[in-house]
């Protein structure tokens, strides 16, 4: 992610309270709505959740779709999406494809949203 | 928000990783979708940006259009659904509205994060 630039700010009348530091680049707060968007679904909430509950942060998809209740394609949609926006890794061992919580994903999020409200 | 439900999960066979740990219960998920589909988008979290980085955590409405370079209605729109998703307070004085960052709003959204992968 780029640092922060600083938008060309024109002042306005005496209505207003002056924006005192920099605010998020267009380019930036693309990249996080990317960042957020991905975890905007319960389903996707969900799926993170089971990973992250399980053992070494990492779960077959063999024990995701049972308890979210909805098709194995549905799931395998959601899990695609998770690993686009760098949450989830996937490795197949044998039949079964695990899926495994990328260290530190949810943590850069925080960090993302500190720089929100920088 | 209520506490995390286990959900019931049936063993699998020998293949799988066991869930060792409660995982998100569907209401937890829907409410946090919702907390993080209002930071999905650009503007948004520009709009955000802009209020954060002025004094007082709160900006006039004057001043959030024209860095944004959207419509005044495009950018009320957005306004509406950080604030609807508990990120904005509005309030009036004189001819101008003032948009304000609810405080601790974004650390609350850093805590569910640390919920779902807890």
């Amino acid at each position: 992610m780029s640092t922060l630039e600083a938008l060309p700010i024109t002042p306005v009348g005496a209505c207003c309270t002056p924006v005192t530091k920099d605010v998020l680049s267009l380019a930036d707060a693309e990249a996080m709505a990317v960042a957020f968007k991905a975890l905007s679904d319960p389903t996707r909430l969900r799926l993170l959740s089971i990973v992250a509950a399980s053992d070494g942060d990492e779960a077959c998809v063999c024990d995701l779709t049972e308890p979210i209740g909805l098709s194995q394609p549905t799931v395998s949609h959601h899990l695609k999406i998770l690993m686009d926006a760098g949450y989830l890794t996937r490795s197949k061992r044998g039949t079964w494809a695990y899926y495994k919580l990328v260290p530190g994903s949810l943590d850069r999020v925080s960090a993302l949203l500190a720089t929100a409200a920088a």
